[in-house]
């Protein structure tokens, strides 16, 4: 379905956002689970940049989910700040697409969090199969 | 579809819940968003109540999509506080299903906010269509 | 405080972003609480286009509180839709700052839905007290 | 402060909730960034079972955040599906306060996700100091 594009060539990307005003709790800070939706903006863009949308991939029946995540916090992000999101493909295999993630303070550069998710592919039937050549990085 | 059962004989219905942590913003307050979603479970509850589930209904193609909102924010509401949300129905026609809500902190009895949401009915293609009379009140 | 500013001089202004995949419901729509959000970033841009942002205002004491929210919502929006807000300013007076809001689709500039909201001012005691001049329009 | 109460002598505690609707995703499953607010649901009802509500902690000044967060997702769950999530503690020393959680669904006691979670206490200024010791567990 697929089989006209190539693999990933585009192995990383940024992405700049502001924190939104309902993204931070009390302590004016983001919220401890607002950062798997950020690293979610940034798959999907690093996705995007490879001439694949996510939705499309959804929409045909190319089923990725969640199957891991991992978030270090190391320093608070406040309401407004502007952010820079890294992400970067790991590990990629028949069973599993990682990518690694890093958030950074666009003011300081400061070094807000890193991440680490693990995708796996799923069927309509919700049984695992393979991840699709397509998301493999080009050689 | 759901012809089996009678029009909806409980009218109105109360609902209980903590704040959650995530839910308040930096002025320690329920984001004013979320009101939303706290209608969305009273009415849900309430059509529980008449013998009908919500998630069964939309799996089976009828589709609700609340067409307008509206809230009165009297009195924020602050992060754990114990909150008593009253749902009612309000006119049902063949185009619209319309709920009032009134939410009370329990501790209290202080009136939070009131609301008022009309939903329509869509059908697959998106067109509206008209109201399951197994929605409307029981006479 | 803020009496080396003048008053908004910019009435009225466009963001664009795209739907996130968490702001989306199983209807494949974005789900009615996400809209306040949406008007929420619209009027802090507006805000900072008249040289004012929302944070610093609010870390100085002018608390800003949603007291009324209206939304029509006239068509779905889906994941990864790009959308246009437009906010404009409404009526202005000691009680009472209202904004105004559209929200279209980039590719087919359908109207997705028109908002309403009304802010008041609050002390820190929260108590109400008049919008400050420096927010009204200029002449 | 706190020195009136003792340690914690409730090492676990269960709630039941259900997945509200705007939890959802397009694929209609709890979308992977609601798990840390359950999980925060969790240990917030484990504290208040050990005689401590975590809203006067924080409005008295104790402070903890997520350092680091970890979900293993092993099945989806639906919209309005009931769950049941399990909070241990686990280990506690004077730099951390760790949190292991177990999420599964009542109808099947299927295990739909295994999480942990370390907290840190930081001070008003944001630097990192030590856990107090009314949080330790019971000996």
């Amino acid at each position: 379905m697929f089989s006209d594009k190539g693999r990933c060539k585009v192995s990383s990307c940024e992405i700049r956002f502001r924190v939104r005003y309902d993204e931070v709790d009390r302590q004016d800070a983001v919220h401890n689970s607002r950062y798997a939706m950020y690293f979610e903006m940034g798959r999907t863009e690093l996705l995007r940049q490879n001439g694949y949308d996510y939705k499309t991939l959804e929409d045909k029946g190319i089923k990725l989910v969640v199957a891991r995540l991992e978030v270090k916090f190391l320093a608070p992000a406040g309401y407004d700040d502007e952010l820079v999101l890294t992400t970067r493909v790991g590990k990629v295999n028949r069973a599993k697409l990682e990518h690694v993630y890093e958030l950074r303070r666009v003011a300081d550069n400061r070094l807000i969090a890193q991440g680490l998710t693990v995708l796996a592919h799923v069927r309509a039937d919700g049984k695992l199969t393979e991840i699709p050549k397509f998301l493999f990085p080009a050689e």
